[in-house]
């Protein structure tokens, strides 16, 4: 083109010359696009008929210029650009004509005729014009970069609250060169190293810590919690290895054994000498432990109690420690007396001599390779009327007297059994926070990654971090609010533990099984996210992600499947509303659901319900009262919906079957509640103002996520109109892009050991 | 009690007895419930001051029963409760009373003054009852069991369409004891299997069958893909291997090749005589294609193509068959021919002798153990001034010329580019159909675990299958919905590509990139669902799971990542836009946007928005509408907000970041609409009565899931109101029970061989 003659003689003409480029290197030239130009060169009343049917065969979609012809054109369009801050293709392409000597008056009535050629063709304006023009882009997204707004130490001084001076303990044993990690291929290899890593542990007086002092511990069940959390940041084998010795084992044998037994293991537990199994769930009864089949039958004329296995599904299964190195177990059985079945107890069991050989009628499976967690050496075990003396049971409880009568305070087996389990609790809690931290370290991995990985860009323009896209904000920042949440509220869930009084049980286990699910589940989530945010790169198991993921998705089952927690947390807050209704005669349940209905009239104000202002939407009162609304709203409408069916003469059985869906959101939408208040709390009770600013961003993107989620519900509930649940989801997108710039610092403030993260694209070896 | 004198001179007392077991018996006796009891004890006017304080102090908190009274009372109300039909304390403790003496005519009177005891203390009525009456509960819950309406052969048959016969030769030869499982824990040893298992396919004609007749195949591309569907069963390293040699490496030598590279390469390629690799992927370019940085420079005076990694973070990565077994590898490198760089290009490049010893100029590292996928040996490629003859380059798009020079049909390199990328769509369609196959095997092996396994139960009655628990079916049901509909959606993804045309090609790919992000996200939900489903067994490597989920983990990565995809199918979507936007005026937009609201008005009809008769919620035509409705709106409001941000003078690419989260929608909100028409189609078009009831099950519950979870949006729109909402999630339910019915038998139609399942929970081992 560049060198017809109709060029030479109307100069003019090359101001089509960008926009032929455009459509010739565009992915599809589509017949619409063809007439849509035909169309704009035949009402350039400026041209001759000859220049017109010259400028319509150089659209001819059978002769399409040659791969030479192009280039030449972008060169010497190029040229144009360079000398225009127009950023139109119609600007381009005058200077281009001006350049070749296009007379400028006839110029300004011809840039009227062309008009706006990128709306014209339905182009994004600029967008063509930046082929030709490099350097000269500056947006927003390109310009995003982390900048960090608060003191990433005094971060991490938060969070590590009165925990610090054992958490740099922990870190600086898991730096030691003995803790690197290894390939987690060889089965046996992998299962020695967690054991050895686990005496190492020991040594250090990490397992015998939660213990009393007279048996060489330290009476410090906290730093037992924050041990086990700082550990999660190194392999979670290690992990559930350590738990299952010093925690399962060793507090099972402290909570229901007596001084006797204290005396007896506690010490040898605590180092080591003793390794041993939590021997519960069996094949056919996991979550229904209640159901549990093996039998511990007291006989008197020898004091002893025959454990047997009464057939093979009432096997032990799953149990840590038992495949290769537990040389005793806690074993929970059916006690029997007298013939009379009492109901589940707990019974000590030899399982191997000191030499690691299987002692007579014991029998032991292994469980072999595992989804993850293949460090610890889970096994089945059979108990072939294996006899242990009287003493072995686990007596805080229930006790044998000496002339072989069962006895126990708790006269009601279903009582008894709960404060039994009740005592275990502290694994309720120890998973969570397990969980939690290897949450934190792949968001470390995927946001320090995504900060750093570039991928596509403006035309013209350098690439982008990946971190920049906002559905990769959106894949990550929420995440990074939920553990900064959940940091919070398991925190406070240990304090009430640590503290815990005999009337609050009840309460304590509730939020104990409802944080435990939620946590875990969120777990799963982000890790989830996380592989997926890294690319090929978080499918390699060199970044870790694969291993973190892998040994925690087990814990959204163990020490109580998640659904099933999330329901044990309804009916404990149903237990509420039992009492409530059990009071009131029919006028007493209409006034109760007017009183409802009242307090939603309030909240529903047409004001509110349509409220999109920012500083609202920011409000952590807005937040606290949606939650409670929620939290209210749905445990109200179980309740009465449970009772209809019942009235109605539906199977209670199935009243709770037909309702179980709802359930599980009474479940959540209490423990949601429950995280909020305390992230709210935190945030005021954050004296430095720089980590208080970011924190309160957090809270709100974390109260924002979830009434996003939510908002199918409060919509149904007239809570909220569409006007403002929009205008919720556009905030939490502005915040997704404001913590991004933090988002660094706030991964760096967990102050994750090198040594233990250790993933390339984290930048750590 | 049952001793106390009170008893015997009045033997009505003993009508409190269940009462008082009850409360006894309950984990939890609470001030209230005491307080709620002595009310009730005191508004007995029948009973004397004396009697009132003895029953008084039976609830005395400080005066609990002992563990035998406990028992004693159980047996004695027991007896009494096998004699009455009454499902009430009350009931069965007035017939304690008369078995004991009392006069039935006064326990008439006292009966009243009782009322209802569980009413009054909140007890779910007949509840505790149970705790007496076994065998006597009939909930609907304990009776649900499996009940199959349809033949399995034959829906078999609807599934495998016309590639009955190769699937059932692939099943054959899968069945074969050489193919069975081995522990993926030890690398080399794993590699090496799938490599003699790739070799065994091949050996079979699997590899080479897509392949022209004339090198060795069949010309049967939709047998090909039949086969990667069906090896899914099976390990999926096998696949991949088996994708990579025969698809990727194979392939781009058929379409990107010409007849030369075609008599030289495919047939040692389709018998594995030639193992090869797909080098594209690049360290810092992976989802960015266009940007490799490799260069293949042409040197006229040689006739020679230098390859060359210019630097670290340029080397080819994850390229699977690279670390061991690759002898050749299909390049794509930035071509340069006399100093011009004319984009990516796709080169034949030699790795290894027939010995497997790497050649001079290159570098292989091992990408070593990954979260799955370990029997493919993945590995990163460094080129040095790596020389090989013009003729390598695959010239079906571009040619060097006798006289040196660089030719093309494709004048644009953009084009040219995504022509190149267009032909090799198949992988992603292969990569879904994958996907499907192990979405199918994880609820194969989890709904038939769940059919079986038994997990609690009402009191007095056996424990219940958990299959039977409405969330266990909510977890499950809708995802064995999902699989079905996908399972003809991608077939017909297949049907579209097999007949493809020139000018199809850009609604093929839109459609491949939409369906494959679908598909493979919607895998790895089911079978993290299936894992937590099966529990603790899940998590067991015997039972498989594992391997499927961390093996398809990576599908929503590669062939593209699954965020950037979704992304592509909204630009391809607005494309539409762009020209109907570009003829109007201001007046023709504000017309287009009326006629918007128009159509809106109609379908927002407030008797269409509140209809919740069941009829309406089933109708396909109410499932067909409301997608299609959130189709058009999401695009509609996506091109809008893109066109204001613009004309508001924001930087395109910044005004694609903030819409990015809308245009994952936009793809979402299209392919959701095709893979239910093509549902409804299939439904529409089944002959057997019985197959075609069940698959309109299936639909149904796939689209109301679908709606369910868009609810916020069609609230938002107020396309539905909330009323309308909760009925679709209450159908929904019913649905998902109904379902449950026939769960088992829907994924036995799948057919998939036993020796490929091979999960003992599911009855195979």
């Amino acid at each position: 083109m560049l060198r017809s003659p109709h060029l030479q003689s109307n100069p003019s003409l090359f101001a089509f010359l960008p926009l032929f480029y455009t459509v010739w290197s565009d992915a599809v030239l589509t017949p619409s696009e063809v007439s849509t130009i035909e169309g704009l060169i035949d009402n350039q009343h400026w041209l001759s008929d000859d220049e017109r049917n010259f400028l319509h065969s150089q659209i001819n979609p059978l002769q399409p210029p040659s791969v030479e012809d192009l280039m030449e054109w972008k060169e010497e369009i190029k040229k144009a650009a360079d000398q225009t801050d127009g950023k139109s293709l119609v600007d381009i392409g005058f200077q281009l004509a001006h350049m070749h000597g296009a007379v400028s008056a006839e110029l300004l009535k011809e840039r009227k005729a062309l008009g706006n050629i990128e709306a014209t063709l339905g182009f994004i304006s600029h967008e063509a014009a930046y082929n030709f023009q490099s350097g000269k882009r500056d947006s927003v997204t390109q310009q995003l970069t982390t900048h960090q707004t608060f003191d990433v130490e005094a971060m991490t001084k938060i969070l590590d609250g009165k925990n610090t001076e054992i958490i740099r303990k922990v870190k600086t044993v898991l730096d030691d060169p003995e803790f690197r990690y290894i390939d987690p291929g060889n089965l046996p290899l992998y299962r020695a190293k967690v054991l050895q890593w686990t005496h190492l542990l020991a040594d250090q007086g990490f397992g015998i810590i939660a213990y009393p002092k007279e048996y060489g511990g330290q009476n410090d069940m906290d730093s037992y919690f924050a041990i086990m959390e700082t550990l999660s940041y190194h392999d979670l084998s290690l992990v559930v290895k350590f738990g299952v010795q010093f925690g399962l084992w060793g507090m099972s044998v402290y909570f229901l054994g007596t001084e006797k037994h204290h005396k007896k293991y506690l010490k040898d537990i605590g180092t080591l000498q003793l390794p041993g199994c939590f021997a519960m769930t069996e094949i056919h009864h996991g979550s229904n432990v209640k159901g549990v089949e093996t039998t511990a039958t007291y006989n008197h004329p020898t004091k002893t109690i025959t454990v047997h296995t009464p057939h093979k599904n009432a096997r032990k299964e799953f149990i840590g420690n038992a495949a290769l190195h537990g040389q005793t177990a806690t074993v929970f059985a059916k006690l029997i007396v007298e013939g009379k079945d009492y109901g589940v107890c707990a019974v000590i069991v030899p399982l191997r001599d000191k030499k690691g050989n299987t002692l007579s009628g014991i029998t032991i499976e292994d469980c072999g390779r595992k989804m993850g967690l293949n460090g610890v050496d889970n096994g089945k075990i059979e108990f072939t009327q294996v006899s242990v003396p009287v003493e072995n049971l686990l007596d805080k409880y229930m006790q044998i007297t000496e002339d072989g009568k069962f006895a126990s305070t708790i006269a009601s087996d279903n009582r008894r059994f709960f404060t039994m389990l009740g005592t275990l609790v502290g694994g309720r809690i120890g998973i969570p926070r397990a969980g939690l931290s290897a949450s934190k370290s792949g968001l470390a991995i995927a946001i320090t990654y995504a900060d750093q990985r570039k991928q596509f860009g403006p035309e013209g323009a350098p690439e982008v971090p990946i971190l920049n896209y906002r559905t990769h904000q959106r894949r990550l920042m929420p995440y990074l609010a939920n553990v900064y949440a959940l940091h919070f509220s398991l925190q406070y869930l240990t304090t009430r533990f640590l503290n815990r009084k005999e009337n609050e049980m009840q309460e304590i286990e509730a939020l104990a099984a409802g944080l435990k699910a939620f946590a875990t589940w969120n777990a799963t989530a982000t890790l989830q996210e996380c592989r997926e945010c890294c690319g090929g790169k978080g499918y390699m198991s060199e970044n870790r992600i694969d291993a973190l993921k892998n040994d925690t998705d087990i814990f959204t089952t163990f020490e109580g499947d998640n659904t099933v927690l999330m329901q044990l947390v309804a009916k404990s807050r149903l237990t509420e509303f039992k009492q409530e209704f059990a009071h009131m005669n029919l006028l007493g349940i209409l006034n109760y659901v007017t009183d409802q209905a009242k307090t939603s009239i309030t909240e529903l104000n047409p004001i509110i319900i349509r409220n999109t202002e920012d500083a609202h939407l920011l409000d952590p009162e807005f937040h606290r009262d949606a939650f409670r609304y929620r939290e209210r709203n749905i445990l109200t409408s179980a309740a009465k919906r449970l009772k209809r069916h019942i009235d109605d003469g539906m199977d209670s059985f199935d009243a709770f079957n037909v309702s179980q869906h709802h359930l599980v959101q009474v479940g959540f939408a209490y423990i949601e509640r429950i995280v909020l208040e305390k992230f709210i709390e935190q945030v005021n009770n954050t004296a430095d103002k720089n980590c208080q600013a970011i924190l309160k961003k957090l809270c709100a993107l974390f109260a924002l996520n979830q009434l996003d989620k939510n908002k199918g519900w409060y919509l149904e509930q007239g809570y909220m109109e569409g006007v403002k649940t929009k205008a919720i989801r556009k905030m939490l997108n502005q915040l997704c892009w404001e913590v991004r710039q933090d988002a660094v610092p706030l991964v760096r403030a967990f102050a994750i050991p090198d040594s233990c993260l250790a993933a390339p694209i984290a930048g750590v070896n």
